[in-house]
């Protein structure tokens, strides 16, 4: 038998939070990161869309939308004589964006936390916004770490050594 | 003899802009990167100060200083109950925080483009300001393809040619 059962601290919320040592890594902590990270490229895209300031705020706040997340705050800005930088902070972290407008490129940055946000939808929606040629993409695990389970998780392992 | 030399076009500046196909290829563009982005992880941070919201603006934008990059604007947020968000909008693209407190963890980025910028020089600052004991980092190139390059460097081919 792996474990000894039910010789661990009971908590005050009614759960056993460690029988020994290995149980205790087993059903409590997981590796898992915090947050999801897509770098994105945006090659051969509409030079015209990619200069226009209105146009990029509408978008990259509709991208926020399309991912689930929750709008905090959104900074843009047009450069002389053209590009477009811009920040949407989300409660989920943020989505940024630069846009070479004589490259037809933009570099686009979307990182999010938690389960319900989805990255990839703000992904899909500006990619067709900016009508984009070549699209590359990198998706990082930022914030990797043992982290507790949610209570439900080691509840039904607990079920399943028991 | 690799080039048929000086039987290319002679561009109103004054400067061959190419003698063959290969030349041309060889002195006027060069596979190049419009940026720099420096993904950051900060573990084992003082938690304290990674909840203090002047702290962590504060630094950063002293960051984007050492960085020796154009400031635009900044927006920074402190979530309940701990946690906070902030990006510093630059010339040369951003520089973005998200703390987890809790964990002693931060997540860094630093996106710059121009090669008056360092943003390595921001890493080490904020490195110390936060007292990180274990830092990861990944350097990424953005927005690779083929650039012009500065005229005085064709020029110097070209005599290298001659």
């Amino acid at each position: 038998m792996l474990f000894k059962r039910f010789k661990g601290t009971k908590k005050p919320g009614g759960l056993f939070y460690y029988i020994n040592k290995n149980f205790k890594t087993e059903v409590n902590l997981k590796l898992k990161s915090l947050g999801k990270h897509l770098l994105v490229e945006f090659y051969g895209c509409n030079k015209k869309k990619l200069n226009d300031l209105k146009f990029i705020e509408e978008s990259m706040i509709a991208a926020a939308e399309e991912a689930k997340s929750t709008i905090v705050q959104d900074v843009f800005h047009k450069f002389s004589p053209h590009g477009i930088s811009g920040v949407v902070v989300i409660a989920e972290s943020h989505l940024a964006i630069h846009t070479w407008p004589e490259y037809g490129y933009a570099a686009v940055d979307l990182f999010t936390c938690g389960e319900k946000t989805d990255p990839w939808a703000a992904f899909y929606y500006l990619s067709e916004k900016f009508e984009a040629k070549i699209k590359t993409t990198l998706e990082l695990k930022r914030g990797t770490m043992e982290l507790p389970q949610p209570k439900q998780k080691i509840e039904e392992k607990i079920k399943a050594y028991t």
